[in-house]
């Protein structure tokens, strides 16, 4: 048959993140494109040692169906670290989600009439900009500087866009770029989300991976206004493939977000959350953050060290103080698409900057992710990376359409 | 702040599945208000091997970011299910879903637009009602016999009903009512969703469990034009706590499945799923179905046994071949809203019929779990449900406001 769609599948797109992911799934290619963690730290050994104790103390509970809002144990953790980030929180102001995605999914289909504007950064996650995409929001993006978000910027694009209603920001060690934004230019934020009304959607996944420098409050920690929605992950810090993430909001909010879960998925995977609790009743969660730290923290430094020496001054790059990636631009008009065809040929992958911009992309900026990849491996691939970037320096763009390793 | 929700929310109430939820939470209730399989029959002990033995094969892989679609492996064997119900499929033909239930909220979010009606049967799953309603359809409804949904009935609908887009029906052992469609009935169907270009969602979560008779095919097995959206699950023949559901349909509408599902969660527990893929390949799981057929189809003839023997002829009740529920009616103008808070003060619980119902619920109805509840418990919890029937039949409703069981 021929299927008619809904009208709000007309903004949906093929999914990058799945032609990207496809360029990771080989072991022959280097690749710094996915936002991957290191396989080689997650903690097999001591889940087996959980899986089993799980399934003797609370086998029947964590098989069967459960609470929408996840399980009470693990929410209760989870607001104690949300309380040493400064965050006022119990048990109830913390609803279990399937990864923090599912929280940019939940807020679009719980906020977002079609036409509603969406303002985010430029560029920012590429998979909020198709969540919010998929209910049919409409884009106004704001720049970013080192200090992050831009806020005379801001007020600008609030001044002059009709219909804002949401902002969507990610304000440590940002997905693509690896910004953080300073405590001053958090705190001028919240006051101008107050002063529009605006519900902010602050996405924390990298917040823990600092390797430099001293915490810095949430958001949702200068939140007067119960306006911050906040959404936290262990796909980073623990293992991607439990898909358990949250949302700390207003009680309002959350009672929303259960009924959505609800519809959605009645519930995370339960025995992945009584998994998770009984890791962290049993080993320390910060000494298994602290290994990252120090593997991505060497990570990052080996990749920028390679960078700051070989490329050339032209192309610039961030220097994350966290996170999984460094965000490059090259001078225009580079186009990291065509590099990218040209890397492939030659086994090494990274993600071209288009798809993280919510309108008038730049192509020539690009995202490497540092945490995925060891030493020697790090260096074979980089040199590859750097020498297309310096090649298409050297012959502007128009002159390489015929290039053996394009498509 | 004052929220201002998506206008789609004026439509979604508080979680009623939650609230019964709750109903069966505590150990004193004897609860048939769940659709809980019996948690004594969960696989405890292969598990704990089983996740052992997945973490020491696959451990880094099963504890990554992976495929959107699901584990080809377990993607490969559920296409050996489907095949064996007489529905041609490869792994290709299969995307994993975190529950049936996701099935739904998807197919849902990239078929409709608002106020298109989806045609359901009367009653139906209320899950599915609900997740329909957040995408602001409308309904037309169908009746039911013994043979299944009344397919006259279905084409004055069609014919009187205008934008009728979606036929959502659970043609096996159906939540809430037990029954199950004719293969006549099947065959009927299929043709006036040919004639009416309709798409049909057939949720299938409790087809395995089959306790007399002969199994019957799919409507996805009637299928000519690819215009059936098959939902199966793990749910009720393994544990409903491992969310692992999945998705039979064109190469085009899984494409979009894809997408979607990469929008709202990325993917499902990847380990769950590796875990249930060594499960399948280590242990025989038609013998363990088999035994959950033993014990429900003992759990369900002495629930109707005692129906049989104790309630009134003006009570009337359906004998499923299968599945995990009966459906009450009785006598109007009962409200068996009023029954149940009478029978919760005696410690017992059940789900009124109302919120099955698409459009113009028929209060004086109830469903029954049989699954959930051992001998001893159903015998007593039987004697309390048939007890307040039985009151309410001596004395009108009108007639008893101040009973001091009634809220």
């Amino acid at each position: 048959m021929t299927f008619r769609y809904a009208t709000r599948m007309d903004q949906v797109g093929p999914s990058i993140i799945r032609e990207f992911a496809r360029l990771t799934a080989s072991p022959e290619i280097i690749s710094f494109a996915g936002g991957l963690p290191a396989p080689e730290l997650f903690p097999i050994e001591q889940l087996k040692e959980v899986a089993v104790r799980t399934l003797d103390k609370v086998g029947r509970l964590a098989l069967q169906y459960s609470d929408t809002a996840g399980s009470p144990a693990l929410r209760d953790k989870i607001a104690g670290r949300m309380r040493a980030m400064g965050v006022p929180a119990t048990a109830e102001s913390i609803n279990i989600l399937s990864g923090s995605q599912q929280g940019i999914e939940f807020a679009a289909k719980i906020f977002l009439d079609p036409g509603d504007v969406v303002v985010c950064e430029r560029p920012t996650y590429l998979g909020a900009i198709n969540a919010f995409h998929s209910y049919q929001a409409q884009f106004a993006d704001v720049g970013l500087d080192d200090e992050g978000m831009i806020i005379d910027e801001l007020v600008q694009v609030l001044e002059t866009t009709a219909g804002c209603k949401l902002v969507y920001v990610v304000p440590d060690f940002q997905n693509p770029t690896g910004r953080t934004w300073s405590l001053e230019r958090r705190q001028r934020f919240i006051e101008v989300a107050n002063r529009y009304d605006l519900i902010v959607v602050e996405d924390h996944p990298y917040g823990a991976l600092r390797y430099e420098g001293l915490p810095l409050p949430p958001i949702k920690a200068l939140d007067t206004e119960e306006r911050v929605l906040f959404l936290g992950t262990f796909s980073k810090i623990f293992c991607p493939g439990f898909r358990i993430g949250w949302i700390t909001a207003s009680q309002e909010v959350l009672a929303k977000f259960a009924v959505t879960k609800g519809n959605a998925d009645l519930q995370t995977n339960s025995l992945a959350q009584a998994e998770l609790n009984e890791f962290l009743d049993t080993y320390d969660l910060e000494a298994h953050i602290g290994k990252l730290r120090d593997l991505y923290r060497h990570r990052r430094d080996l990749m920028l060290d390679i960078m700051g020496r070989d490329l050339p001054s032209a192309v610039r790059f961030t220097r994350p103080l966290g996170g999984l990636f460094t965000w490059v631009e090259l001078p225009d008009p580079a186009d990291a698409t065509e590099l990218l065809s040209r890397a492939i040929a030659r086994k090494v992958a990274f993600v071209p900057g288009t798809p993280f911009y919510a309108r008038d992309a730049r192509a020539s900026t690009l995202r490497l992710n540092f945490s995925n990849t060891a030493d020697d491996r790090m260096v074979e691939g980089m040199k590859v990376v750097i020498d297309v970037i310096n090649r298409s320096l050297a012959s502007p763009a128009g002159s390489v359409a015929g290039h053996p390793g394009g498509r």
